[in-house]
């Protein structure tokens, strides 16, 4: 069932806005609240959501993945991240809405400034975290301002609210999953023991998936099914959802593991657990506040740890990791494709962004197992090489000019596995500058892809080894050098990284991306991305276990971008090498003339 | 007045723990404890103790800087970092005291399983830090084990023990502190009102010399007085110290800025604070609980928070800085005129480490503005160099074989400033393993000494830059890669510091050891040691303020260990312009000999 086209549309229409501002106002008057928080998040804690849940859509026009609106009867915010100083503006009505930068700017300050107090500051606890909730308290301290959770009064006024989405479930065997959903659900029933709590209560559909090797296609780019589920200290569990996304025979393929109930039970079961008087686990930075409240209100206690599937879902097993090895050679063939159609068709000069995401696309759909998209293709000629989370759209689209620099962020959910690639090529001479910095990229993700480390070393010790070429020159990017990313599920996952925020110790069995990058503002950006997966290697000189990364991603770096006085005989050595493996994992799988093309964007330098 | 020579007794006589164990236990039993907690620490937590503080060695024999003993009444165990698991066995009396490595050992858990509940813990709270306390008291949560503070029961039975330190204060005049002692207080008061608080309690000497612009001889190796004092938010300061270190030259010389008071009346002073119901600003890390009880029994409110002399203290002013170069000419004299001694006598084979530690005092001695080294000097060959922390004694002196690389890690305080520098040379032809070792320390050193950061990077995200070629073979070391050193002042100083552990943010002025290393146990130790100031270095691509470090230390790296092969053309440049700017700026200073020396030693690669 493969995913709709990429959208190019403008979908963000300012007109929109006041006549929705002016029916949320009407309904927190009803309310009864002075503020109304709308935060851009569902219940799941998604970083896709279904279209029923894009409230700060709906009321401000914003559509970026992370925001936070605040409305009260004379005045609203909008709080973007750096990523979207320049999106927010341009969709939202500005004349309603002050689009505030976070930070410096906070919800709360601006709460202080806006209301009189005694004031009410309405907020659905479906869409905030226990966590959330405890912060935004603190900072309303002693102000007169007093958080209410209430209905969402949006969601009562939005008249032609989609409905959530149910797509089939889809169930992984054996062969896909590496592991049981019994053999998960026991060691996690082990950790609940230890904790120690009776029950656990999971939100976030990454971890369900995982945890009973189910998947689903509720919401773009993520192949996740949306659903509750409770795990009981006995190996019992439960999962919640709408029972329309099961067919007899998925019911069957499911066994007997987990109880299915239909997600109005959810609140039954939570009461249920309450009046038992039980200890429940719950991870306070992403499950909701409602379900917190449910609990206790019902009698439990609250466990407050971290999710315990997040540390065994991104330590991907042999199969999983084989899995993924073989998603990249299908995506090689897919990138190879369409790096050597940009080779032949830019420098023509009629070429625009939406031609590469389409082609690209397009190019990826030809393999049988591809799925979706791993998240809206990134596209950037020029000057929009620069915009970090640039997506194209039909206002934005630009005709990429010969001699201009083009950044393709981009990737694939296959059957076997979820790839995430970038690669930014020339389409004519390279000035100087570019050159230099390429290659400074280039060097830092050399450096991370060849590091060896001993165990117990966490992805935010190995980020300044990316950053130090660049460094040297002044030069930086603002943006971590990797994320963690799952195995057929979200291309974005926790709780590793490589980046200056604190993060998990690396594991064998972890993949993460190495894309260090470097943006002039108005002129172009520069990022090369491969996806690694964490490796045994050996012992270090103490007898303790020394780790490094394997390379999963399998396509030509752009050599016409390199600066070779620049490289070590080691770096340049291992991008040889590196060319070479591709060449010969995927050219036999080329039709020969991108065969040839190949070949020659990876003869040794 | 120069400090005594570096002692080379075997201070340790295991003997002597049973009967002051004996002593210790009656008085417990006295005090109605069933077991006592002796931190080797005092009231004012410096790394260096007066004779009269060494309770730890005094109960256990153990003489190392940093340990807990525990002692009930049928149990003793003392427990020590990775440091010290060599050393304490063989100084305590392990037929009486049990030595468990820390981590993974705990008092806690020793006390768990040690004691009978309900049991009595004593501890004295002059000697723990509220913070402290509050870690052990949530560890013995539930478990009818209490904490109890009591007049020290220890002190009460050490028969011959020293009186507290009464050396003269010395005073800083502007030339060489830079900054008056009436701007400092300004700029703290102006911290403590917007705490807010009406006073600070200061009890670590660092931190009273540097506001004061005092010092003082009161223990080894760190030119400190030791003192409390108080900071009101007005300004007004008052000092708490021994009368007998002040003459009234030096009470003149002070001036009227602070009050001094006897030591006997801080307690009276912090009652006064309580009885105005006063918001009394104390650091939980660093102050002694015995202050915070004090100060809240009289009513007073605390406002924890980290003491606010720090970080100001770390970023050296102008003079500091200069002062601190010219502390660094004056130590490389001394440095230059001993590696060549080494040279011309260790291939003779009858130098002992003993002899090392001699000669490199007594050639810093020659300098008028020399006054203690600021630390025992660590001269280790062969396998001893392999011993991070190793101090030789007569018992473990080694004569140094021809060929074995001989390791001297030394430092010394001089009316300018403080110096700390680590070389390893060899005394014959070196192994290749050795050189390979050697190289990479090198390179890791030389690439944090090169690097160029932007403002707001923190110690720890430069750390791997100086593990990065180590790691590559599987080899590391066990410490961090540099520490704040102060200006006249403690060697060890936050809160910077190039470790593995979080640490302050670098700002210019801050001055940091660069010292990586590798250790082949019963083999042989390598570590090269440069301290450096940090700078501003212009601007990066972003506009943003960058930074880089300026090298103090100035004497040759032992060429002769370098692997040529290995190193990139930018760092053999580099050793080849800092071995020109060291010739360029001792050689002048040393007589023809020596100079001769040092110009071979420098000559470029």
């Amino acid at each position: 069932m493969p995913a709709a086209l990429q959208s190019f549309d403008d979908s963000a229409d300012p007109a929109r806005v006041a006549p929705h501002l002016k029916l949320l106002r009407s309904a927190m008057a009803e309310a009864g609240v002075d503020a109304f928080l709308i935060p851009r998040a569902d219940a799941h804690r998604g970083e896709m959501v279904p279209p029923g849940d894009e409230r700060l859509a709906w009321a401000t026009g914003f559509t970026g993945s992370a925001g936070i609106g605040v409305v009260s009867a004379g005045a609203a915010a909008l709080f973007v991240d750096g990523r979207y100083h320049l999106q927010a503006p341009l969709e939202t009505d500005t004349g309603l809405v002050d689009v505030i930068p976070q930070p410096p700017g906070k919800p709360s300050a601006w709460l202080k400034e806006h209301l009189t107090a005694p004031a009410r500051v309405g907020y659905d606890p479906w869409l905030h975290t226990p966590a959330e909730r405890r912060r935004l308290n603190k900072s309303l301290e002693r102000t007169g301002l007093d958080l209410v959770a209430i209905d969402n009064p949006l969601d009562a006024v939005w008249a032609d609210r989609p409905p959530p989405p149910a797509t089939p479930v889809e169930v992984l065997d054996l062969a896909r999953a590496g592991q049981s959903a019994t053999e998960k659900l026991e060691a996690v029933a082990d950790q609940i023991r230890r904790a120690p709590a009776d029950a656990l209560v999971l939100s976030v559909p990454e971890s369900i998936c995982w945890l009973f090797n189910i998947r689903g296609r509720d919401v773009a780019h993520t192949p996740i099914t949306l659903a509750y589920a409770i795990v009981h200290a006995d190996g019992r569990a439960e999962i919640f959802l709408n029972p329309l996304k099961l067919t007899d025979e998925l019911r069957a393929a499911l066994g007997d593991a987990p109880a299915l109930r239909p997600s109005e039970e959810l609140a039954d079961a939570l009461q249920t657990l309450g009046e038992q008087g039980a200890g429940v686990w719950i991870d306070p930075e992403s499950s909701p506040a409602a379900i917190a409240d449910l609990l206790t209100g019902a009698g439990a206690t609250l466990v407050e740890r971290r999710d315990p599937v997040l540390l065994p879902k991104s330590k991907k097993n042999p199969v999983e990791i084989a899995g993924m090895r073989e998603a990249h050679r299908v995506d090689a063939v897919a990138v190879a494709r369409f790096l050597a159609w940009v080779d032949a068709e830019a420098p023509k000069g009629e070429l625009t962004e939406i031609d590469l995401v389409e082609q690209l696309e397009a190019t990826r759909r030809r393999a049988n197992s591809f799925l979706d998209t791993s998240f809206d293709t990134i596209a950037g000629a020029g000057p929009n090489g620069a915009i970090v989370h640039y997506r194209v759209t039909r206002s934005s689209n630009r005709r990429i000019a010969p001699g201009e620099l083009v950044l393709v962020d981009s990737g694939g959910h296959y059957r076997q596995g979820t790839t995430d690639i970038t690669r930014t090529v020339a389409t004519g001479p390279a000035t100087d500058t570019q050159r230099d910095a390429f290659t400074r990229v280039l060097k830092g993700m050399i450096c991370l892809t060849t590091i060896r480390f001993p165990a117990g070393t966490s992805g935010q010790e190995l980020d300044p080894l990316a950053r130090q070429y660049l460094w040297r020159a002044g030069m930086d990017y603002g943006h971590g050098t990797g994320h963690g990313v799952g195995a057929y599920l979200s291309v974005h996952e926790g709780p590793c990284s490589i980046s200056r925020r604190p993060s998990a110790v690396l594991e064998p069995g972890m993949v993460l991306s190495n894309e260090p990058g470097f943006y002039a503002e108005g002129e172009f950006g520069i990022r090369t991305e491969n996806l690694m997966v964490v490796a045994e290697d050996g012992e270090g000189t103490d007898g303790k276990p020394w780790l490094s990364f394997e390379t999963l991603t399998l396509a030509p770096i752009d050599v016409r971008l390199i600066d070779r006085g620049q490289l070590t005989d080691a770096e340049l050595d291992w991008l040889n090498a590196y060319h070479a493996r591709v060449f010969e994992e995927i050219g036999p799988l080329l039709e020969p003339p991108d065969r040839a093309w190949l070949e020659a964007a990876t003869k040794p330098l």
